[in-house]
This record gives structure tokens, sequence and C-alpha cells, in this order.
């Protein structure tokens, strides 16, 4: 099958070149290294080194013996857009190529407007494009968990069943979006939905959970074949933070009570998940939901479960939580649906032990990176809209 | 009441500019003329003259004796909009600065992310320069009926209540656009809920139905006094446009069976709620919807009535449906609630052959500007993508 991944130098999108071609498939990639740029302008850089775009197509060659086509250039440029779509003709596109920091769009306006822009626009251009020039192609959107919030009901894939005053609809499942970056996926979402019922597109819209981890099975020990590993206040996912934490024997610092709960997924599951949407499509005019994350869990047990992990490889740290920046229940019923992927036979990898010690042993090699960008990782992005560093909070 | 006006220039901006005056309140207002630009683009004018903004201040100052502050400038320049909120310290702002027409933003790729980068970034800067610079400040934000669509339930105002697998919630009621546009007012929706709910911004999101009309009672004979009066396939709504084919003597044309229902509310009543929403703000934090209407009709009811008026006034017209450009269910359950405004003291015109009358008269003496711009009238903007004129279909 011809997949293209919008997005193919980030975290996501680098593994699942690889694992999509190991797969058999020929895969192409867009990018314009604005994940690069938005990690640096917040005084960061990935904690595993990464390979330069030409060295990383490099190793492409010579470790999968697969020759990646690549198209540099902006997601929000429609011409080029539909040039990259006409030229290598996808089956399927992945569509990665979104900025993904909640903090970073609460920054300030400009980074609210950029957001959206550069989000809802690129997913509208692609949209038009897959229109004009690829009409049966599949798009594989992601969008993420946080679409949803924390309501007090169950969350379904996306649509549920209602009766209202006597009668009843299937309608969108309400979100209720707790950023700008949150809301630009909220915005994707009505818009990709609107392009399937008009003009039969079809996609897979992916509620992603929070993703951690460093390794995929098709990921050879080539330093060009790794991912990039963020750990600072924007761009760091909560466990991947907190081994990064770890290994510089800072305490791991969840936000407030740390009784928030999110759905969770190993980044390999992330990737075997996008294959099997990939691998099986919708039909024409189809948008379907799916809830992809492995499990659900509090982020102080994940917090411990870090500890505990970094304790037998002879880590010892400390938890402190820090005041919250953001705005959110810490209390909260949280009863997220997943049965679509499990439906299509995802297969959780489920040993999340196996899964941290494994990060430990990827990260340790790179304390002085981490180190040197110690101060990126202490919160100071508030939802108020001021810019404070978070506190200590006393354990209780 | 300090009240500022986004959009000013508008059919709806000008003649609540001069209402707010007449109970008294200093208005200011902002705008860039787009809705003019907009209009030429698609190669129509307004059927009733318009004059130019300095014309316009000068006969605000001579008829309501007011020196209306104006701001010209783009709501999506954030720098502008916080200097002119700083310098006019609204305690309310009335946000009808975005591109308001379904067919335009369905025009190409373009169109679509003009309207969309258009609208949501200029309320995004909008919700921002208030919490900076006036957070006590009342923003009215005009959406759409439209945001809704047409479910196969009533329609509540914003909210409901649901009960699902045997939980209750609150939420956001389900929207479902019909168009870019649309889109673009549910995107604002879901952007203006979260500012409140993070900033404790105050906000009414007005619902509203399709308006018609050429004139309130504040509105003086002086021509500078005068709102616009669309009638192109883009920007003139389906009554407005029924009364200027009347005028020149062209079958009115409702889309296919004409049943598709909608809330319809004069423009005498749209200015009436809007100032009442002014009147009477949320308290801190508070996000709540208005759906502003005055009555349920099909559009096929509506070209019956104005062929009656219209016979009336010695103008014989007949009724002939062309085929639907856009996407849409043309028989559908419609049931949108219209309480809020009603509690709050709304006094709905009811007499819609009277209004029909005077924009018969208000229109006959531009028959000629009508006619000059006929060919913008017929519609050929279609939801598929496509650009074909729209034929007539066979009575039936």
């Amino acid at each position: 099958m011809r997949i293209l991944i919008a997005g193919v130098d980030g975290y996501l999108g680098w593994p699942l070149a690889q694992h999509l071609v190991s797969r058999g498939h020929e895969v192409a990639g867009i990018d314009d290294y604005s994940r690069r740029r938005w990690v640096g302008e917040v005084g960061s850089q990935s904690a595993i080194p990464i390979a330069r775009m030409a060295e990383r197509l490099e190793g492409f060659r010579e470790n999968l013996g697969h020759n990646l086509r690549f198209f540099k250039g902006d997601l929000t440029d429609y011409d080029f857009v539909l040039q990259a779509y006409r030229a290598f003709r996808p089956e399927a596109i992945v569509y990665l190529g979104e900025m993904p920091s909640a903090p970073y769009s609460m920054i300030d306006v400009h980074h609210a407007v950029y957001t959206q822009t550069n989000n809802v626009m690129g997913t509208l251009c692609t949209l038009f494009a897959m229109r004009d020039a690829v009409p049966e192609c599949h798009l594989v959107k992601l969008g993420t968990m946080g679409e949803y919030g924390t309501p007090n009901v169950d969350i379904p894939e996306g649509f549920f069943e209602i009766e209202y005053r006597g009668r009843k609809d299937r309608m969108m499942f309400p979100r209720r979006a707790g950023s700008w970056y949150h809301q630009s996926k909220v915005h994707d979402t009505n818009n990709v939905e609107m392009a399937c019922r008009f003009w039969d597109l079809r996609s897979t819209d992916i509620m992603q959970g929070v993703v951690y981890g460093t390794r995929i099975e098709a990921m050879s020990e080539d330093p060009r074949m790794a991912t990039r590993f963020d750990f600072d206040q924007c761009f760091g996912t909560a466990i991947n933070r907190f081994c990064a934490q770890a290994v510089i024997g800072l305490p791991l610092s969840p936000f407030g009570k740390g009784h928030q709960k999110r759905g969770f997924i190993p980044l390999r599951d992330s990737i075997q998940c996008l294959t099997i949407a990939c691998e099986t499509p919708p039909g024409g005019g189809e948008y379907r939901v799916f809830n992809q994350f492995e499990e659900v869990y509090s982020v102080m047990e994940l917090a411990e479960r870090v500890q505990r992990v970094a304790g037998t490889v002879g880590l010892e740290v400390e938890i402190r939580p820090i005041e919250n920046p953001r705005t959110e229940a810490e209390e909260h019923y949280y009863n997220p649906d997943h049965e679509h992927l499990l439906k299509l036979g995802y297969e959780p990898t489920h040993d999340m032990d196996e899964e941290l010690k494994k990060m430990l042993e990827d990260l340790r090699p790179h304390q002085a990176r981490i180190e040197a960008r110690r101060e990126a990782q202490f919160p100071d992005i508030r939802w108020d809209g001021s810019r404070r560093p978070s506190g200590f909070l006393d354990k209780g």
C-alpha cells in the first residue's frame, strides 16, 4: 500500500515509517522540521540525538533497503500539498503534521493563533488536496483523547446514540477541550467529519492517549533510526518527562494531586494501532473514530511506577508534586471506551515495567544532554496567561 | 454603557450602532470594509446604496447627535485590537466582524482557509485582548443556528442535560455544521466557551436565524443611515433574495423542494435581541447561548409569502424552485428552543407581511441596481466543489 506520512520527522512519524516499510508498504513523508524548531524555541532539545533528514534517509536505505520518498514543505501550503499527493498518489495519509503541545499553545496570543492556524488550516488543505487529487485515499488523522475533556459520563468512540425529550439520534459526542492546542484538534474533527459527509472522503480520526517510549521492534541500533525524545515542559509527555527526571536525579513531579486520569499508550502500540488503521480502511464517505490508548492511569500511579522501576536499575528518585500550571479537574470520573482497535486485532503490550526499563536504559547514555537543558522541564506556562514557575507542593 | 461593535460597517452593525445610541449608550465601531470587498469580489453590490464611512459618521452626528468613535483595522491584527479595546474600554463588545457566507466559504480551498482564518483567529484575538485589556467586558458573539445542523431531536439553547449509560452530565449540544463558514462558527463557539472557563470572561453566544429586512425604528430617512442589502448568491439571505427577485420580476427560486426549515428573524428584532443581550450581561466566567430567531418556516412557505405580499403591491411573480447547489437535508425534523431571549423581554414583531411590504417599497427605487447585478443572484457554487449554474426544477 502507498502510505504517506505527514510529519515524518517527528516522534511518531519516524518510527511509523520504519514499521510500515517493514510490513512491506511503500512509504513517503512530508515535513519541514517544525518540531525541531519549536523544541529549540522553548530552550530544549531531544534527549536522544536525532540525525538530520539527509542522514535519516540514508540510514533508511541502508537498514531497511527502502528509498523513502521525502517532500520538504509546509502542510498549510495548498499547492505544495497538492503536488505531493499528485506525485505519490497515496492510498493512505497518516496525518501527524500538527503542533502537538498544549502549553506551547497557551504561551500567548501569537502561539494560540499559530497553533490553530497551523493545525486547522493544514488539515483543511489536506482535505481539499485529497478531494482534488486522491479522492479514494484514506485519511488517518491524529487527534487526541484530550478533545473529550473529562465528562461525568462514559466516553464513547466519537459518536453516541442519545434519547432527548423522547426522540433519538446518533450524534457526535460533545467535546470539551482544555487548551488552544486541544481545541485545534476539535476543530479538525469537525472539519474532517464534514469533508467525509460532503465529498465521500474516508477517514479514521484517532483520539490518542499520552504516548511514552523510545523504541519499536522495526528500529535498528543505528543511531540514524532513533526517534526524538522530548522532556521539556511543552513537548515532553508525562511518563517521558518522569523518565528524564529519574535519569538526572530530579524528583518526579506530577502536577497537583496527580489524580488526573488519562489514557496512556506505549510508542510501539501507537505505531501498531496506526498501522492497523491504515491496513483496514473504512468505506467511501465513512468517518470513524478510534480511541487509541492501552489503559487508564492516574498521573501519580505512573510517577510511582517510574520510581519503582528506576529503583531496580539503581536510580533512587523521590516524587515531589508541583503546583499545577494548568486549569484542569484533579478529581474526576474517567471511563473512555476503546474497543474498535481491539476488534481489529490490536494486541496491547501490557508490560509497562519492561517498557520503562528500556526507556531508562536508552536515556542514560544521554544524561548530559538532559542535564544541559534541565531548566526547560520546569513548567512556568500557566493556563491563566501568566508566566510563573510552579513551586513544589507539600507532600500530602 | 460603552459598547463596541466589531463589524460596524455591515448589515447588522450599522443599524445596531444607531439603535444603541438611541437607547443612550456610547458606541464605538471597528471595521476594515471587508464586506464591501467580498460582495464586490462575487460580482455584486448592495441593492440599497450605502455611503462611505466618512459620510456615514457625519450622518450619525447630524441625525443622532453622537460622535461614533471609529477604529479602522483588521480584527485578526492583535496589536490593533488591543489598542482599540484599551482606548475605548468597552463594557460590551458585539462581535459581528466575520465573513458570513456559506457559499463564499465553499468556493475553493483558498476561500475555505480565508473564512476559517478570518473568523476563528479574529475571535481568538478578541478573547486575548479582552483578557489583557478589559476582562470585565461582555462579549456578545454572533454565531448561527446553522451550527446545530438539523438533528432528529429538539435543539436546546447551547447545552443539554444528558443521561448516558446511567450517569448524568450537562454538556454542549453537539454541533453538525453544513459549510466551512458554519464550521468556523462552531470553532468559535468552542474557543469562546473555553476562554470563559479559563479566564472568567463572560459571553453571550448568539445562535442567530436567517435575518431579513431593511429597517429599524431608529433609522432616519437620511440615505447615509441606510444599511446594506445583499441579494447575490453568497451574501443574500433567502427572504432578502426573494424580495430582490420580486422587484425585478424574476421567479422566486427556493433551493430544491424548499422544505428545508430554518429559524428566521426580522432585522428590527435581531437588533432588539442584540441590545437585550448587551443590557443584561451574564456573570464573570459565564458562557451562555441564546437561540435568536422569531419563528421556524420552510423556505417554500416564505417564497409563497413573498409572492402574496408582492402581489398586493402590484408585483406579480412566480415561484420556480431551482436545483439545490448545497448538500443539505430537504426533509427533516426541526424544533429548536428559543426561550432565553423571550424571558429577558424580547417582543417579536410578528407582522411579517408588513415587514415584507416595507422591504419591497425600499427596494423598488433601486430596481436598476439589482438589474445591473442580476447574474450574481443565480447560484453556481456547489457543495461538491464544482461550479455549475443551478437549473430550474419542474414544479411538483
